[in-house]
């Protein structure tokens, strides 16, 4: 933390709106990487990531599924690195995200990929990185250099270059034009996010400080932003937050939602909203009290704007979540730039 | 819980070893379907489940990539049932895990890959659900009615059926030879797990029982065993246990690892073994106190048979996690049969 109390995390969630907005006037660069994707026409994607990153992988499975309608699935590393198994890649592309483009098993996945004729795309804020060279198409997140240890505003960057390039891709899906609008979207979430925090929001920040449990649910394009705001409450504030589709949650971990633990719902309404309103509605006879961050009724939630596609909102709602875990670390006295124990860049094999 | 104290759940797990042997005896069914494959030669595969039918799909994905080399991932049922987008399916295989076969979204998502000209392959305990009846091909599990919530031999029968076909599909993998031993292998697992739990797991159960945290460690195949213990305990004992791959968990979750969390390692040795040692050793040197499962020199841990290949070891291992997740049970006072506000079918749409 600075010394004028500000911390580092919360001013690089400020640069999130100016950093998106970057990446749409960089329209160029993956306009020329979506050339490429039409005209080798894979029939599948792979996506190699690990921590944040593999959030904004989940998000851009669901991307890619609903817009482009090729299937999509998330790379298990090891198979590569532990067991050494050759993947027949030909024909298929691989989307490689990494913020530091560093990890040693996500660049060793890529050059497997490449080596066998997949076609290969990194996604990184470091264009020079061992990830960038080893890919044989780039995309920089042109975030700026993250200081704090949580990311945030390369986690925007990287859904807004994922939803960059799958607008080009596919320009009848009206992407590239949503993207546009984004920015002002994120900041006026951030500034209802900021009122919030000093009313109704004080109560939800008081539990969740207080709490060593807690669960955050969702359902489709947001699953990924349930998931990153759980990660976030574990490694910023030490909460063992745990992340579910409302569809899975009924499969077992509903006996967590015990009373006292806090529960956060992610409601982007639209095509999941009745079956995210059927949990809250579930939990609520079960006399708990989810708090409901996006499209919301209860005075006491917070109320996101719904202007966006759903498909764009992950980039601005996960900001009131960042926002939100922040402003725990320092209720509970921590702080969030530099948890214990966490290495700004992980290497693993 | 039966009058005897011997519990519905523990009667099932002693049930496993001869589900297996009948899956092993139901070869040749496995070998119809994987003639089928054979002959599709699909590119890559897509596999949708939901619960623990999730973790014998994350199994099933390294094993086909480890074995057959096909890329990989899991289907995302909601991008079909409520977003309602047109997956390119064709030319894919799509295989479907349910153990009751009733999911609403499993069915669809598989109705939908037939129609578009995926090779379905259904594999289910009820061979005449409706999920039977969507795909094209079905493989039966073979297990028996199951009888208590928490599924614990469907679960095994689910990972055995997917080795036979796999093993099917490639004869040089070996694999349908090592699973004819995999019965014997199981019982060896339970009478050792049986002999530890009355001995130096007396206190792992005590520590488990009146914790509300665990964490749950592996890497690579034995992640699907960590995920599907971690789930035992949720849903069997309250406890919110979070399983992580060694990788994931040093890029953020390991500042969960505090003192009095328990903290599970399932060690298979072999090609990750390395990788998860590393981990414990990092653990213990944070002043944890990790009780490993498998591989062990410790003697406070559970050495399990290290005889079968990595690649079946998740039949045999998965059987001390359920049997230490229904003597935790037990020791709380829970009963493991019919924990609170589960369902034994769970329908999602």
């Amino acid at each position: 933390m600075s010394v004028s109390g500000a911390t580092v995390m919360r001013r690089e969630i400020g640069q999130v709106p100016s950093g998106v907005q970057r990446v749409v006037d960089a329209g160029d660069e993956a306009a020329a990487v979506a050339a490429a994707i039409r005209r080798a026409a894979p029939p599948w994607v792979t996506i190699a990531a690990r921590g944040t990153s593999d959030h904004a992988a989940m998000y851009a499975q669901y991307l890619i599924e609903t817009q482009l309608g090729l299937p999509t699935g998330l790379a298990k590393p090891s198979v590569t690195t532990a067991y050494r198994a050759r993947l027949r890649w030909g024909g298929g592309l691989l989307l490689a995200i990494s913020q530091s483009g560093q990890s040693p098993d996500i660049v060793a996945v890529t050059r497997a990929a490449r080596r066998r004729h997949a076609l290969t795309v990194a996604i990184t804020n470091d264009v020079r990185s061992p990830l960038a060279r080893a890919a044989e198409h780039v995309l920089g997140l042109h975030a700026g250099r993250e200081l704090a240890v949580p990311a945030t505003k390369t986690y925007v960057a990287e859904l807004a270059v994922l939803a960059a390039l799958v607008g080009a891709v596919s320009p009848a899906s009206g992407i590239t034009a949503g993207l546009a609008a984004v920015p002002d979207v994120i900041r006026e979430v951030a500034a209802r996010t900021g009122r919030w925090l000093t009313g109704p929001g004080v109560a939800v920040v008081d539990r969740l400080a207080a709490a060593d449990r807690a669960l955050v649910l969702s359902r489709g394009l947001h699953l990924a932003t349930a998931m990153e705001v759980a990660l976030k409450l574990k490694e910023v504030c030490g909460i063992f937050a745990e992340a579910y589709s409302t569809a899975d949650f009924a499969h077992g971990p509903r006996a967590l939602a015990l009373t006292g633990v806090p529960i956060l719902v992610v409601q982007p309404g639209g095509a999941v909203g009745a079956a995210i309103d059927e949990a809250v509605a579930a939990l609520r006879s079960d006399g708990r009290d989810p708090t409901i961050l996006g499209a919301v009724s209860d005075p006491d939630g917070l109320s996101l704007p719904v202007t966006l596609p759903e498909v764009l909102s992950p980039l601005a709602f996960v900001v009131a979540g960042q926002l939100l875990v922040e402003a725990t670390a320092r209720r509970q006295g921590r702080d969030p730039d530099a948890p214990a124990g966490l290495a700004k860049i992980t290497r693993t094999r």
